[in-house]
């Protein structure tokens, strides 16, 4: 057998990525252009902070035609909290798109990603756009996944491919995000991008990306922080020519399946990227009254900043945990809660086990990649998400963002 | 004039604090006791987690007498998730107190801070119990301040005098609180004991106590934890001799205002005292809808990481507050928005201000204490609250606290 390869064509879907000038002190790439030589199918799902940044009021208005061919992202300024100005510019760097593109400006969307507060350089992004258009690529997707990156250490990327009615096609995506990732709403959390040549109807790739979504990018937390840009979308332009996909059949399964394994491994990327981040743990709250509940729960473990620091010192410190299920508003019995720190039970029926049970807790957590479990023996109700450790390093990138 | 010395004493109002036992490694004080001369009239205010701690379930039971002559407080083992055995030794140790000072058992009431999930050295607490009885004094609050203490670095006192139809009485209280503190929630968030001599009839005080917390204890934010151990007592025992308070006239608006100044004055000395803290911030929204979203604001602005990390850095990142009021649930116009660290204003109707505004909030944000203040310009909803900033002790102190 070969080893796998990370699969980052797929038909029709061009790319490219450059430096224009807006991260002027490290003079890293930032602009990323996502070009597909046919209109394609558009679903998207953005930010539900109410200080929304300006390219995701105007991707709002874009999306309503439902199609697009090209979305152009820049690093290094949010274009957020920047009003009618801001709005004027981001309007602007979408008509210059597609006029160098030469598509109808109703195919083009856009996205920002960086410091909030500050005017876009238009000129800069005026001089990309030229530059740009000329250099895109099948082949240049890693390049657009750079160039989208702000306090991220590495770039996330990722694809597969699979079969509908015989016939191949390619899923492929990139990603950014490492802090102000907050888990607490419906829609995406970060930048992401997913490509897929599949032929589909709109309705149910609608669907089918929004569960995905939920069950991915909604589900991971490294700071609590919900950004003003959060913008995930996903194109399919139909051009791997297989009979249009239209409803929840096998193939659909499959389709949802392959997507999600996308989307998780770019979920989980970001939160092994979270700034400063050691560690990704994976909390799980079982037996729940309900998934309600078990959500609640979940999010509070995964955001107590307590926890987070047990998790980077690698101590068993079950107490915390179990003190931020029970302020996360979930019910439940105190006496019949279990916790498990991978295989090993800390907990029974809410007392600590006996034995050396928390110096195996602790070897556990020497793995980056490590499960929480509490099993609240109430209900059915479960949840999983992600989240990484808090330590020295998150405050350092923080506190030290602009000065 | 001469200086103002924080009053300790009280009519009638013993203490004692010494070292039974419990704290092994530091051997500092961790057992405290405050006694009442005669029975006083209790009031108190109990964590809202479901997780409670034993202590927390014995005294919620204790209360429903109203009364309490005693109160015995251990640090270093905060008896939560104990279970069935947790629950009995917290009975024992109320039952040795009532005998070792020959009052009845229901007026004694117990708590317990420090690590969770361990059982309580019973026989320590029991050889404690009797060496402390004999050692109490009423000049000996600081003692007791200090033996409840766990991460804090500094006992938390204070008390003013006043007068109530020509008597003099006094309000005194202490209190403990560094970590595991969380705005979001009804009730007291962490230990703090308060003794007046005022003779107050039982409703009006209750109303009184719960308005107070609610406006200072329930109103800062260390970490956004909640504890499992969270008690607030108040204690009346009616020994200066005044005509019993009975209703809401200018006596009882002057014992109000009294009492929320030592409450305030203990809640700022805990967010002070937060782990690792180095500022202390006062966060206000203004012109919210109704207060209600004022207060989401307000714990969204208070519990931000990349806020809190912000303020350890000095850096005016005003995006940040913006961006966290977005994601509050508040309701608000962004194009209305203004922003000020202390009378710098940085954003105006939601856009930045010109200028070197930015300069002089980095200035502004070099005192130890300082105002962040938003206005939503929507409606009269107001909520104040306080926070402090998240660094590299805070990780320190909780990533090591059992390693």
């Amino acid at each position: 057998m070969t080893q796998k390869k990370i699969i980052t064509q797929a038909k029709g879907f061009h790319f490219a990525g450059l430096y224009c000038g807006i991260k002027e002190s490290s003079k890293k790439m930032d602009l990323a252009l996502i070009y597909s030589t046919v209109p394609a199918i558009a679903v998207a799902s953005f930010t539900t902070n109410l200080a929304k940044a300006a390219p995701v009021l105007v991707d709002e208005i874009q999306m309503k035609s439902g199609k697009a061919q090209a979305i152009l992202i820049n690093s290094g300024n949010a274009n957020a909290c920047t009003g009618e100005k801001g709005l004027q510019n981001a309007w602007s760097m979408l008509k210059q798109t597609a006029e160098q593109l030469k598509i109808p400006e109703k195919l083009v969307l856009i996205s920002s990603t960086g410091k909030i507060g500050v005017q876009l350089p238009l000129k800069k992004i005026s001089q990309g756009i030229k530059q740009i258009a000329p250099e895109l690529s099948p082949l240049s997707l890693e390049d657009a996944a750079k160039a989208i990156l702000t306090t991220d250490l590495f770039p996330k990327f990722y694809g597969v491919k699979a079969k509908c009615a015989g016939k191949e096609y390619s899923i492929i995506a990139f990603a950014k995000g490492a802090g102000m990732i907050e888990p607490a709403m419906k829609h995406a959390t970060m930048l992401g991008y997913f490509m897929t040549d599949l032929n589909i109807a709109r309705p149910l790739l609608r669907k089918i990306f929004s569960r995905v979504i939920d069950r991915t990018f909604n589900r991971i937390s490294v700071d609590g922080d919900m950004s003003t840009n959060d913008t995930a979308i996903l194109l399919a332009n139909g051009l791997a020519e297989n009979e249009q996909l239209k409803e929840m059949n096998s193939d659909a399964e499959i389709f949802e399946k392959k997507l999600e394994e996308v989307a998780q491994y770019l979920a989980l990327k970001m939160v092994e990227d979270g700034e400063g981040a050691t560690k990704v743990v994976e909390i799980r709250i079982e037996g729940a009254k309900n998934e309600k509940e078990a959500r609640l729960a979940a999010y509070s473990v995964a955001r107590s900043e307590l926890v987070k620091t047990s998790f980077f010192g690698q101590d068993p410190n079950w107490g915390r945990v179990f003190a931020a299920v029970g302020y996360s508003g979930a019910t439940f019995d105190p006496k019949k809660i279990d916790i498990y720190y991978g295989k090993v039970k800390l907990v029974s029926k809410g007392v600590s086990t006996a034995g050396n049970s928390e110096a195996k807790a602790h070897e556990v957590m020497k793995a980056p990649y490590f499960t929480v479990r509490v099993q609240l023996n109430k209900g059915d109700g479960f949840f999983r998400m992600w989240t990484s450790d808090l330590n020295y390093n998150y405050v350092k990138i923080n506190a030290e963002y602009r000065t």
